[in-house]
């Protein structure tokens, strides 16, 4: 066979050691959310193509898989319009649509407010670069029916004391309020089509600096005026002037409610975090997607420069499948792939207390029984027993078997009943 | 919107119930086999076209899901030849393909043998029919690079022990061998090009008896002589006189080794079975899969008709992707949605001893940092608590909250420091 045996582009085979790690990660998220009381749901890797298309998915549109209709409905013989006349479905490239057509369909017999996990992969046929991948795994908590603050302050416990029992620590969970942004650029003058773009320079407050700012906004031709604006009020921003409980004072058209559930969504989150890590407002804080409609944040760590997690308040998503209805909706995605990484260069282990033990021994045994009962005998929760048939060159077969996690092995010879276990260092 | 909310069609959502019990089983699945020794791995969901399509995959290729080509490589202009000129990549029909090119991938840095495990979805565009899905999930276990009888011995065991785990008792383990199956066909001078056919005849013995198998052997136009030969041996059969022990009495072509091993396999295997299974050589037991080499196995139970769980050897397929080299390799695959739909039917919860608690609370209350740091001191591995902004409709809520798993409440007043929970009944 004259093919590639590579994965497809931009995908990854995990080998036992990869593998292993990303259950342990997998399963200490789950059992922290499960913990707070949230509950896993599962839809399928296939949405129906016009689900994905008239999502609010921006570039992500672009990015689709789709996937080919099949037997009589696949029409090749005229001309074709548009591609889009050749698919049926198409592959979910995130979790948060899946979700609103979901509760759409089952809301009716879910608890209310609905508590929701979601674990799986995602999709997004994106140019190849290092850490970017075209499968990958996303990790969302999501809060759907209420718009209570005690919501965002759940979300961020939840999802910061998961990061901490992955062995994070230091980090800082940086709050801000797409509100307070809206109102920032309304008061600097900015026009309405010319908001996402002053966002998308604001967001680089942190790298960039103000002089960074003004550079960058006079290269988009915003108005001198507005330009003027902004940099007074970040100066006095950077200077320490502006605080959330001032912010008022200093951007008109912010209602009074948004600032004061701010203000306790950040101060009952970070009395929560124990000093394991912070919770803090931070005007430059801006997020990409433009569903957000309230409260929005991301967990931020000086030691490795790109987020770990974020998220933030859509009130106006999921309501869009249910027609009439509007249902409030806030949720929280770790950078599941990221944390990965990290935890792999870190050489994370995690803490598990199994034994793996593996015994050596020759096929022609006539004892084979006996050796394949005490095996059963020796397993449990805590103790794996791997029955490995011996090599002709055992150091390396050893060696191969530490790799893949054994712990200890016992070279079998006659006597199933004293197995004795040596250390594998 | 107009657009539908349900799930694409054969696929399914699964709500909190269902999915808490789908990641209990592959919990269960999972921790049996890792304590058997073997080792996770994990492939993408997509391979590249020729891959899938160069595959023996039977009626699978006729079931694929392909995926278009993106960007510039997608070519609509012209006439098209055939549709796969639109497709790049499919999604995966099984688990077996995707570990052949995994295994000629990574051999090198991989332990040999190796034991893997693998766990996931896969696509085939089936006709929808009870209990069919277009995706479903799929457990194997395959035990790669060596032919020694104790292979099939640790996989017999290790997939019968796990469904023990899951509540399965009484089944039987059928094994039987491809090698005696192609000898009885040719000893009754079944042509090449018929022993397909006959095959699948054989496989309804337990259903149709010997009088059903000549009418459709008829039918399928088998020679008289073939028919009246094979008829006698069944009648043997099923009378008791033909036992695995003197088949070659009855059957010419059949190598000594392949009996002796069979033996060695079903008497080991029965034995470490303890009574809790049974495992026994059934002659009637085909596989449909053409690519199988030596033994087979199915896990059978009067109790439920369809199979739990069946595999076998497959000597010939891994190597195809290494070019000279071949690769012993034998698998055992668990019928996940079978035994899930079962589970099910049997209201099966599994022995979780995790205490699920809702503390319900208005979001106005003074007290929240209070209430939060509370239940997050009274979480830990086996105590959930979530927190639920309490509703006007108190007993819907609770209602809701018991279909989810919560066991008990707490109706949160004012006093964080005496939290009193009520069984949830």
């Amino acid at each position: 066979m004259q093919v590639s045996t590579k994965p497809v582009k931009g995908t990854r085979d995990f080998d036992p050691i990869d593998a292993a790690l990303r259950e342990h990660v997998k399963d200490v998220i789950l059992q922290s959310y499960r913990s707070f009381g949230f509950n896993q749901i599962e839809t399928p890797v296939m949405e129906n193509i016009d689900i994905l298309q008239n999502a609010e998915g921006g570039e992500n549109l672009s990015m689709l898989f789709k996937v080919l209709k099949r037997g009589e409905k696949l029409k090749l013989d005229g001309p074709i319009a548009h591609e889009n006349d050749l698919v049926d479905y198409g592959l979910r490239f995130d979790l948060t649509l899946p979700l609103a057509r979901f509760y759409a369909n089952n809301h009716a017999h879910l608890p209310r407010p609905f508590k929701t996990i979601q674990m799986g992969y995602v999709w997004r046929a994106e140019r190849s670069q290092k850490g970017r991948y075209r499968q990958f795994f996303q990790c969302d908590i999501d809060y759907l029916g209420t718009a209570a603050p005690s919501v965002e302050i759940e979300l961020i416990t939840a999802s910061a004391s998961t990061l901490t029992k992955l062995g994070f620590n230091d980090f800082t969970v940086r709050v801000n309020d797409r509100r307070i942004l809206e109102a920032l650029a309304t008061h600097c003058g900015v026009a309405d089509k010319d908001v996402a773009g002053v966002l998308v320079t604001l967001d680089k407050l942190d790298k960039i600096g103000v002089d960074g700012i003004v550079k960058e906004l006079q290269k988009k031709q915003l108005s001198e005026q507005s330009i003027e604006k902004l940099t007074s009020f970040l100066n006095a921003y950077i200077n320490g002037e502006v605080e959330l409980g001032t912010i008022r004072s200093h951007i008109s058209g912010i209602e009074e409610q948004v600032i004061s559930e701010l203000t306790q969504i950040i101060n009952t989150a970070d009395s929560l975090a124990k000093n394991q890590y912070q919770v803090a407002f931070d005007l430059s804080l801006v997020r990409g997607m433009g569903y957000y409609t309230g409260p929005i944040f991301e967990v931020a760590s000086k030691e490795f420069g790109s987020s770990l997690a974020g998220g933030g308040r859509y009130d106006n998503m999921i309501g869009k499948f249910l027609k009439s209805t509007s249902v409030p909706a806030c949720g929280f995605s770790i950078g599941f792939e990221r944390i990965l990484s990290i935890l792999q260069d870190r050489n994370f282990k995690g803490d598990s207390v199994r034994t793996r033990s593996a015994i050596l021994y020759d096929p022609r045994s006539t004892e084979l029984p006996e050796l394949f009962a005490k095996a059963a005998s020796l397993r449990s929760a805590e103790h794996d027993v791997s029955l490995e048939i011996r090599q002709k060159n055992l150091k390396q077969q050893l060696e191969a078997l530490k790799k893949v996690g054994v712990t200890q092995f016992c070279n079998f010879t006659e006597d199933a009943s004293s197995l004795e276990f040596k250390a594998l260092e």
